[in-house]
């Protein structure tokens, strides 16, 4: 493997000095790209791109090519492990994932297995792999999973949902039901990451989109539980480095302590929480990403400077500050604004490196 | 007006003893009810059945013949301020609000008046009155209203939202504009919760549904700084009481000593802060109301007795307590499990006010 030239998002997550702040955007590989929608358009449907590793590379690197972005990341789908437990899932536009097969009974539950990530998965090992070859060390490329607990979400519903009331309805009435759940997926999205860092994977990120609608009590127990099991089960050196894990709970600011004493190197804000009290909480612990409102990008160049300078003065001094998004950048993004968005990063964290 | 009693909800929310824990529970009168679907049908539209008053009062009061609940709350929508300024509401089946005139320009906002509710908001005011004269003194009635905030976010966006574009470019763009649509919104407002207790409301609540997908700063700015000005500018007693008033950001749990410094009464929790901790940061200030996950409804009646139970302990003795959801009550709930919730909420509290 080549030598890494910018290695600047794995020193900010281990809390490394750094010449400027790195940064990156959830979902940077995406549909507010037009290069994207034409490889999109190519490839067939979403799924179709997904499992096409040399396309997979091709709009993971698209980004890349027209920002000066300091990490890469997998482009997948949180949903491939329950893809390849056998629950069928498609995509229908507009609609979000749907799983032909939505796993609601105990029985349902017993039948599930682990997935080998190189026979059922090995397109997005395949991916990794290409990706890895053809970043050529640019800049360190980040694998990913959804956690258990959002897993298990689209899995006992089906697809998406605004209630919860099949999974929410399991976890509190059959709790022994979800726990065998989340455990056998837990053990699958271990198996998952490790089998990313394997394959080439350099630092890898966890999300838990969904932990934010559970109460404190059932976040500890149904969500951060797997994920701190996760942490603990990774293989964290690869190419004589640590491979950085970052954790990110959608809506999980009031529970930093917790997620940081799961031995992550990382935690994902979204832009409720500042960062700068965020830091005050946790970061000695950690390192922190984010946490720019993703719809900031709808404003003006000028105003996003203004942004990106206010949560580079809450963090502060000094380092542990990975740049991104509190979420995903939203498909009708002027892909301009988010140049300037990467631009003022870079330009106005100099001073707090100093 | 008859004398009240059953005035528990009130003596609560002013942090005064009672013998047990008030419970109402936010969309009491909603479509988990066979006899709320009833009258839905006999209205028409739900904003035909809004516009009704006796309508509106017999569906209000429905609930309170099914259960032991101790307060009221005036059967309405959040959005009919917007909809008197001229906006043209309606219900499009299973997609929610729409506006056919949504507001998004500095011309469009400058053409916003506040309504009178003796006359655009007449059938409110009506609805008020007919349900006063109706309880009878059983419980007193909560009158409410959407937050500036909350009905800015339809009336920019024309109704429901995922991403809130066109919002979000305005505040982050145009803050004035943003300002000035928010001001005639809250003068609008105030207006309105007055008008309600002068026609018989005996407590208000201001539900800030969308405040929590602002950044701390702009939740501050943009939300929480109209909501205290709607409490400073409410009529506080009427029939020689005081008025409560209830805030309510959904999302807000991080803010609440702020919510406390308005001056309002008591604060509304969703179920993703545990309602011990709340207490021990505001209780001195204001009462809680909240704050159990509506999806416990789904799960056995032993279940949500063991939820109900759980909640008691993490308040703890002592006054300031009034149960509820931590969010309005889904459509699918067993009638008879909110029966058992409202059920153990009387039997389990009184030992926590001995």
């Amino acid at each position: 493997m080549s030598k890494l030239k910018n290695d600047r998002f794995l020193r900010a997550l281990l809390r490394e000095p750094v010449d400027c702040t790195p940064v990156w955007m959830m979902r940077q590989a995406g549909r507010y790209l037009p290069e994207y929608r034409a490889t999109r358009t190519k490839a067939g449907s979403f799924m179709d791109l997904c499992k096409n590793p040399d396309l997979a590379c091709e709009v993971t690197l698209q980004p890349l090519d027209r920002y000066p972005l300091d990490a890469a990341i997998l482009f997948s789908d949180i949903l491939t492990i329950p893809d390849a437990m056998g629950l069928g899932l498609s995509f229908n536009e507009g609609e979000g994932p749907v799983f032909a097969r939505p796993v609601r009974t105990a029985q349902e539950v017993e039948r599930l297995g682990v997935p080998d990530p190189e026979q059922e998965l090995r397109y997005v090992m395949d991916a990794v792999r290409v990706i890895r070859r053809e970043l050529n060390g640019r800049v360190p490329l980040i694998g990913f999973s959804g956690s258990p607990w959002t897993l298990a979400t689209y899995m006992v519903e089906g697809g998406s949902s605004k209630e919860y009331a099949n999974i929410k309805k399991m976890m509190y009435d059959t709790p022994a039901v979800m726990h065998k759940l989340l455990a056998v997926v837990a053990q699958s999205v271990t198996t998952y990451l490790n089998a990313q860092v394997a394959a080439g994977a350099q630092a890898l990120m966890i999300f838990d989109t969904w932990g934010g609608i559970l109460t404190p009590r059932d976040y500890q127990r149904f969500s951060l539980n797997y994920m701190a099991q996760i942490v603990q089960g990774l293989t964290r050196e690869a190419d004589g480095r640590k491979v950085p894990v970052i954790l990110f709970t959608k809506g999980g600011g009031a529970w930093l302590e917790a997620m940081a004493a799961t031995g992550c190197d990382g935690l994902g804000l979204d832009w409720t929480i500042n960062i700068g009290e965020a830091r005050k909480r946790v970061g000695a612990k950690v390192a922190l990403q984010g946490n720019m409102d993703p719809s900031v990008l709808y404003a003006s160049p000028t105003r996003i400077r203004e942004e990106v300078a206010s949560i580079l003065a809450d963090y502060g001094q000094g380092n542990g500050h990975v740049f991104n998004l509190g979420h995903g950048i939203h498909q009708h993004v002027d892909p301009e604004h988010a140049g300037a968005f990467i631009a003022a990063v870079h330009e106005l964290s100099r001073p707090y490196h100093k």
